[in-house]
């Protein structure tokens, strides 16, 4: 036949997609899973919206955009309505609390995990299609809220694996921020609408403290900025005094929470939003440690500036302290792996009511990276039991032996590829991180046995200069074929 | 201040999609972990791919389609290259089997879970967005693959909640079909390509028995049938002989797997492809029968022609057999739950090799009706322990008291709303299914007691006309607050 030139399509997904195998799976799901059951305890109920809203109801975007997908990926139907992909899970929680406003109970706590999608430029490490996992209570203006989730999620971290010490959740306050920005001369509380564009200025410096330093955010609080690429940014005005008020307040943080909070008294002087922010800060500080969570594991930290912007009360960030080496050799914390808040206007979108909401959102890929550098994960996962297949002609037998394997509870799987090659039946079992190969030839049969090959300690013994240690510990033993079930479990040490 | 239109958006999903709350989340989510409980012990690997594919490795449409959107959720990127949602899990495995030909073991078998979308006109009970539950052995051909798609097939019924009895796989084989196809004269071994437009009709008539009947499919077989709107669809032009021939195959099942097989026998003649197809059976059957799985779980059924257009050999069908009601109050088999076979063609599209494949996708909506169905769920399902604020100074005590629950394994939750009107707290209560409510006064407080409220039994007592079976237990205890957790899981019959 002569040899036809056939286009074949890519075996590839699309650029910032990625496929998750095996442990890869498993080990999330399990995370997720742990999560799960302390916020169900806590009364949280588990809502799965669909990965498709309307562009009108995720509220990213005007409504004479001609082709609205910056960010999302969207799409125009038949019938000229724009559909996207989820792009958090906060927007379709807003979407299901105004629906549904009649039915739910009031406060609703709700949790959600599952994947969402952003239509950005993919790079190392960063995808398009990632999972997320929030917790949310809709519906409540107590701070007995925002402590509840800070307590969640200090169990939530250690449910999974990582100990007291080694997390804490920080909290701050926007309002504290709001009566800083009053004594700094960028708030005026008889006319709130005034001084925004400096504002936003001072929000957008501090979020970058990270990034640009202490003399940075300065620079910004005041005339502006340079950029190593020679590009001026424009700063908030701010005098040298007025700029240290700000700056006062991200390194606000003492020793102890009740100094801290005293030198925040000090920041905001007579504001009254100011004030009522730190009564906050005391009030969730107080109910924390009345159920025993103290400041090594929730902390009062104005330093948690990431955010600020967008919530309007109490905000809080779960950072991991302990340590690991970065890509350039150097040990540094491990960092940030949640983060929330109070935040307005949640629902006010589509009803026109205010609801007050509260949540956090754990970073499901941050946290698995730390569990895996604390080598909770990614060990070796042990693979099935192989059963080869010695004889084409009795498969029934080798079927029947992985059925009373699978019957005990191992895993154990019958070799299903041509049989006539029995090194590719044991390179199988390697690839597959098999712990015991089953043989059973003729011989064996007719003597009514099966052979054993037990291959982790065969890899070890193939590894190892000395077969000392090994000698006592045949990497192979047969035993009578009504033995199987026993023999196997002997060898996975179970 | 004069009141504003303001243009709001809908609350609402697009049309076709849903949401789901609390139990409908947790029990679906039971099944498949149940199900890939299963699938694991096989020995098969989770695969998640992402829920976005190039339209190019989907496979689904021309190249020179303008706007390929035909039953799938597809957009242009700005590169031009057409991105598109999954439609299944099986067009996801083709590109991964594919892509990493090289890494993964052989065969490999995988299973996975979650969401697909299909862009068709929603109706009653018909969404856009829906769960796949699929488990594939790719690279194997032979049966002894087939058999175990089968079993574990049976084995995932059974734990999820279908006992025994009430369900049953049935086997067929689309190469009987052909051996069938030979002798009816549609098929000539001698010249594949020939008569393949009468096999197609052949197919699709056979395929539509359930809904035409016998009758209607013989005419479609011979002349042609006239549908109820005059329609005429023209037949294969069988004759009456022929015809019979493959009616006959539909209805050879006969009381033991032997007589069914002796049946086809007779039907395919001398055909080559037919006699493969039945010792493929046999074997199948053989196979299955030495793990113990007989004809009362998995029996060989040619009435099974659901799909054997596209499938290439083995074909298999789980379908409950246990009675339902259907909207018109008629009782009837719940029917089909689970469906596969082997197909070939999987990878080639990508690679140009022929790989064969195997594997089952079960329905995790319908599956889930039938539990439902069934009893196993859907039951009430008892919500929070709340603990209700009657001081709203005290948040700390009652968040101490939900903290010793929660610390305890039980399910609970402080009320955060608006704690003045303390119906408004018994309502939420109510709402949130609790089973018990705490409550502590300044009385209570004061002489260090808690009262329970035993909700379940105050709404039976509600209920009731006889408050006679009630009076020896008490809808609400007063007991010291150092026994609350004791007490509350008394109440709880923990």
């Amino acid at each position: 036949m002569a040899s036809e030139k056939v286009r074949r399509p890519r075996a590839e997904p699309p650029k910032g997609f990625r496929d998750y195998f095996g442990a890869e799976v498993t080990e999330r799901k399990s995370m997720l899973d742990a999560i799960a059951g302390v916020y169900h305890r806590y009364g949280f109920d588990p809502l799965e919206t669909s990965a498709v809203e309307t562009v009108e109801a995720l509220g990213k975007f005007l409504p004479d955009v001609d082709r609205p997908n910056e960010g999302v990926f969207a799409w125009q139907e038949e019938d000229n309505d724009w559909l996207a992909l989820r792009y958090d899970l906060t927007a379709p929680l807003a979407r299901v609390a105004a629906q549904y406003r009649n039915e739910l109970p009031s406060p609703y706590r709700r949790y959600a995990m599952g994947p969402v999608w952003r239509n950005e430029k993919p790079g190392p490490g960063r995808f398009r299609q990632f999972y997320q996992c929030d917790a949310d209570t809709v519906g409540s203006g107590s701070v007995a809220a925002d402590a509840e989730i800070c307590a969640m999620l200090a169990d939530a971290l250690e449910v999974v694996g990582i100990p007291r010490g080694d997390y804490v959740v920080k909290v701050n306050n926007r309002k504290v921020l709001n009566g800083v920005m009053e004594v700094a001369g960028v708030l005026d509380p008889a006319d709130p609408e005034k001084f925004a564009h400096e504002r936003g200025i001072v929000l957008r410096a501090i979020d970058k403290i990270d990034r640009l330093g202490p003399e940075g955010v300065r620079a910004l609080l005041g005339e502006g900025r340079k950029d190593e690429s020679g590009d001026f940014t424009k700063g908030a005005g701010l005098s040298v005094a007025q700029a240290e008020v700000v700056m006062g307040f991200t390194t606000a943080r003492r020793d102890s929470g009740t100094e801290t909070l005293a030198r925040l008294r000090e920041l905001v002087g007579t504001s009254t939003v100011g004030a009522e922010g730190i009564s906050e800060l005391e009030a969730i500080a107080a109910l924390l440690s009345a159920q025993g969570y103290g400041p090594d594991r929730i902390m009062i930290d104005p330093g948690v500036v990431r955010g600020l912007g967008y919530y309007t009360g109490p905000v809080y960030e779960a950072e991991l302290t302990f340590q690991i080496t970065d890509e350039k050799g150097r040990p540094r914390n491990f960092g940030s792996v949640a983060g929330g808040g109070r935040y307005d206007g949640l629902v006010k979108r589509f009803t026109g009511q205010d609801v007050p909401a509260t949540g956090v959102s754990i970073g499901v890929d941050r946290l698995l990276a730390a569990l895996r550098a604390k080598g909770r994960i990614g060990g070796e996962t042990a693979g099935p039991v192989v059963v080869t297949v010695m004889d084409r002609e009795r498969m029934a037998d080798y079927m029947t032996m992985v059925g009373e394997l699978r019957q005990a509870g191992i895993r154990a799987e019958v070799y299903l590829g041509n049989p006539k090659n029995f090194g590719n039946q044991l390179k199988y079992a390697d690839k597959r991180a098999s712990p015991v190969a089953v043989i059973q030839g003729g011989n064996e049969a007719a003597a009514g046995t099966v052979i054993l090959k037990d291959l982790i300690l065969g890899a070890k013994i193939a590894e190892s200069a000395t077969l000392e240690e090994w000698k006592d510990r045949p990497a192979q033993v047969e035993v009578p074929r009504g033995d199987l079930v026993a023999a196997v479990r002997r060898m996975l040490g179970q």
